[in-house]
């Protein structure tokens, strides 16, 4: 029962026992909700790097969580609850942003949109791989206020974590309702795309995990705060990485397509700068029109050329190095227990390095 | 500051203060975020008759509740939340069927798709809509439960209301994934109806309002299980007459097409009785072709007709009057105080009566 080695383990631990005690009842009674609830099952289970739920075990930690101690269980099950919101999250962004395909498989929507078509159901197939995303999604978001609400934690621990949670849930719908509306009024610049990266990720996934974990272990106000500066430069750090990925990763690691950002219309950091620094007309042109593209192989290569020609890649790799450096200088000043200092410096290495 | 006369009003302060606080702090730094917190304000506030808190209030009431005492302000908030979940089921519901106008303006998707339309914004108009349709709906789920566990309240009695909390949001989303299957599935079954209204309409709008309200004054076993009984038999009349009205109802009172229900292609217990009933397998069709249709004024007056003549509106006439019988003498059982019995004894007779 090593939970600092195993904790992913642990995390799946308590979601399959969530998931199948939450559905439990109605199944019962009704076994056609029976295949959605497998649905959801399988996407939560199905993989993902735990990210949200490990910052916030070693905040917890750090703050002077005992995992010898009574409370252990129940801050592994309030914190595993962050897949459930995340689940929700990737099932309605799939949706929003057309995507077919999620950590190698079909997404929600396309699958059930598979099944329908192949039973010859009545109606559009895609409006039932619609319906089934969306009610799918709202499943995992309840079911996340449900598996944090009943963690076996004493209610004033359970309460200190309170605003944490509700500011994470809030601050992720504004950041990708505020992504929706950048891309529709076409704010291509890089403080809009930096505005929405605050929110969508560097809050959400970064700082309220962190600030969730620590207020479950009691941690004070400069504890937080020094937290919270750390998961602001790292979340944006990691994200500018996961720009430079979303257009050089390999698919083999990434799971998508090459290019993947680029044909699905994102205005990344990354792009925002492109266009920014781009001088030639020409160049500039050429990375416009590849957003949202469906673009050829080749074509990819010439997007990436040119980004890295008007020195985008460059800058952002001289961001992502300074944001790291400035968060891990914040770590230090949340005086966190090892081990805990050590993993999420190692954390922030992993997460912002170069990999191709 | 009589609740039980001006009950309405202080579930609309209620909801007033909470989204204004809730949406405050991003609103501040991202104005754009305002324009979704803004749409779902007006949305929640623009309308509906407050059943499911209204529900609740008695039961509180009827199980002892005291509005003099310590907890009203609590258990106002508590219930009034339950209109976030209902705002969450209406714009998601809206988007999933299609729907253009809900209390006679147009869905959430609808003026979103207008407003992307009026500005000659990128992209295409309805994917914006949808976008913002999923969104600002997880928005109300996720603050719906925000609202629910802010409420100021002993943790004990926050906490015994947490069962019907947890199960009436699991149960209307289980109920909606079941009406999505069952309409492509092509099942016109009257027993198929009847699984989802069960789970859709009377779990979700009148039994666990009930359980919830009753579980916050600390309501015993016996007398929950009377509500729940009670609440069955009344939320199944309640939909019976909600499907007469949406085949026969005026438009003026209804604020909808008439005959909507048979354009959006629902398989209410209505029709699937009528399907059953018709012995001419010429009526059988004609109700079967209406499910769904673009009809005309004449079409639909003839498949009112037939729904007459083969016995279904008798039918759901003589169980509405059955159900609401059953439901009084449960309501017995529940030996609630006064005036809460009474009110909800006319909160029966209001939502099953014959309007037309």
């Amino acid at each position: 029962m090593d939970f600092d080695a195993n904790l992913p383990q642990h995390l799946e631990r308590h979601l399959a026992a969530f998931l199948t005690e939450a559905g439990a009842d109605i199944r019962a009674g009704e076994p056609a909700f029976g295949s959605g609830v497998d649905a959801l099952t399988r996407f939560v289970l199905g993989g993902g790097k735990r990210l949200r739920p490990t910052f916030a075990w070693w905040a917890w930690r750090g703050a002077g969580g005992d995992p010898g101690g009574p409370d252990t269980e129940g801050v592994l099950r309030a914190v595993a609850s962050l897949e459930l919101v995340q689940a929700c999250a990737l099932i309605h962004d799939d949706l929003i942003d057309s995507s077919d395909s999620r950590r190698g498989r079909p997404t929600v929507h396309v699958s059930h949109a598979r099944e329908h078509r192949a039973h010859g159901w009545l109606g559009a197939p895609e409006t039932f791989g619609m319906a089934a995303a969306v009610l799918l999604g709202d499943l995992a978001l309840a079911w996340a206020d449900d598996m944090f609400a009943g963690a076996p934690l004493p209610p004033a621990t359970l309460a200190a974590a309170h605003p944490a949670w509700r500011a994470m849930r809030t601050e992720v719908l504004a950041g990708q309702y505020l992504d929706v509306r950048t891309q529709a009024v076409g704010d291509t610049t890089p403080e809009a795309a930096l505005r929405v990266c605050r929110l969508k990720t560097a809050a959400y996934t970064v700082q309220r995990p962190l600030h969730l974990g620590a207020a479950l272990a009691g941690a004070d106000e400069a504890r937080i705060a020094a937290l919270h500066e750390f998961g602001s430069d790292l979340g944006v750090a990691f994200q500018l990485r996961d720009d430079l990925l979303g257009v050089f990763g390999d698919p083999s690691v990434t799971g998508k397509p090459a290019g993947d950002d680029l044909r699905e219309g994102k205005r990344t950091l990354l792009v925002a700068l492109g266009l920014q620094m781009a001088e030639d007309p020409e160049q500039r042109k050429l990375i416009a029109d590849a957003i949202g593209a469906d673009l050829a192989q080749d074509e990819v290569d010439t997007v990436r050329r040119t980004l890295t020609e008007v020195g985008a890649v460059d800058a952002v790799e001289v961001q992502i190095t300074a944001l790291t450096s400035t968060a891990l200088t914040a770590l230090e000043r949340a005086h966190l227990a090892e081990p805990a200092a050590a993993r999420l410096a190692g954390l922030a290495e992993t997460a912002t390095q170069r990999v191709f």
